[in-house]
């Protein structure tokens, strides 16, 4: 394999479309980007200058393979791509074991980029962790090469710690913003502008950055404020689905303090 | 009453040390500040050069008396506080009615900063809401119009306004506070570093400044992913209480995203 290995991206969603203008911005030689629909493959294809293909069936000869397609689509495009033996096949999941490609490749992995992505947000690669991993220790090696070109942060994380990762992602990121979601609804409810919570959503971040979050708590059930959370508990009967989880939530911050 | 009330800040804990600053920084006429702890009050007093006491008795004469107490303190400050009638008496808290004060202050009100401050990070005021309120109307006017000379974005909110903002606070700030523990925790357990998850959180918060968080939701539960939620939940049975608010949580958002 060249230093510089010839890499094609499948997938050109949210994160196939981030990644792959990062890897041109790095000089990474990639020479294909594929999606089933036509319209994103060309909008990518164009935006990169590079040639895009709809069909797995063109799909050029490369030496790296980065699957950024939907977890539940990896294996089954996994088994359709007909590569070399030779090639490396990773994808960018965070939820799904590297093992997923053992049928279908001798030399698999995971090129795993931290980050929630948004079409129409930047992506700040400065900041964005990759976790890699592979069946061999050369390709580890070669996809921290490769990561580092991407970003500073680069680490070598197991199928086992990135199932632990994605977990905690999922409450740092899906829960809370599901809480941000109710934070909405609730202020809409009563016609207050949710804008006035923004402050506190970015400081709240932000302190966590410096900051174990257990010195950072605060808040009724902190305190062990009955008297304010029965008040909440009542004002809540409205919303019977969060009055249940204020409840929840309150209980294990208590039970967490109280260890 | 002066163009510019005289001002007695009650309370040199997390609020008072910001806000006391800010009110000084901004030629607000602070003319004392009270703690019950003599360190806090002679600090707070030191930095502000502005007189201090540790006693409710050596209180001043004064146009406004900020109370920046805990909650469950306020009443019985207001109560030991002997203000003349035509004072007026506010607090600073985002989870206690204005109405507290009734059997003390024929005028009182609600002077809320709504963030969460920490002695050791800079508070930065231009960002912070102000919630006012009072039982008259002029003194709405009043506190609106002291507000607007430290942030540029006052509200006048209602006591029942606020009590609902309140609840929302309690959501995105303390349960997703929470949340970020709950991440560092499985992330130690796994020995992955939390850090990995700092840009992640970040991100997450700053998307929902500028889009819906509705809009925003992403994760196994999201896409109705069973096969990942399975995972995770087995992964899970090491912590039991994780699991089960992994559960609470994952049902509430795919309820939400079914309607």
């Amino acid at each position: 394999m060249s230093a510089s290995p010839k890499i094609v991206l499948i997938g050109a969603g949210n994160v196939g479309y981030h990644l792959g203008q990062r890897m041109v911005e790095r000089g990474l030689e990639l020479i294909q980007v594929f999606s089933r629909t036509k319209e994103k493959a060309k909008e990518l294809g164009k935006l990169l200058n590079v040639p895009f293909c709809t069909n797995l069936d063109a799909i050029q000869k490369a030496d790296v393979y980065i699957l950024a397609v939907h977890d539940d689509a990896i294996g089954s495009v996994a088994k359709q791509l007909n590569i070399e033996e030779k090639a490396l096949m990773v994808h960018t999941s965070g939820a799904t074991p590297s093992t997923v490609f053992k049928p279908f490749a001798k030399r698999y992995g995971v090129f795993y980029p931290l980050q929630t992505f948004s079409r129409d947000r930047t992506a700040n690669f400065e900041e964005i962790p990759f976790c890699v991993d592979a069946n061999r220790k050369k390709d580890r090696i070669l996809l921290e090469q490769l990561a580092q070109r991407l970003s500073p942060k680069v680490y070598q994380i197991t199928d086992k710690e990135r199932e632990s990762l994605h977990i905690a992602a999922v409450f740092v990121n899906n829960f809370t913003n599901y809480l941000y979601q109710i934070g909405t609804d609730i202020c809409e409810k009563e016609k207050v502008p949710f804008d006035l919570l923004k402050p506190l959503i970015l400081e709240t971040a932000r302190k966590v950055q410096e900051h174990p979050p257990e010195k950072m708590q605060t808040g009724p059930a902190k305190r062990g404020d009955e008297a304010t959370i029965q008040r909440h508990l009542k004002n809540l009967e409205r919303f019977p689905h969060y009055q249940e989880l204020y409840q929840h939530l309150t209980e294990e911050i208590i039970n967490f303090y109280a260890k």
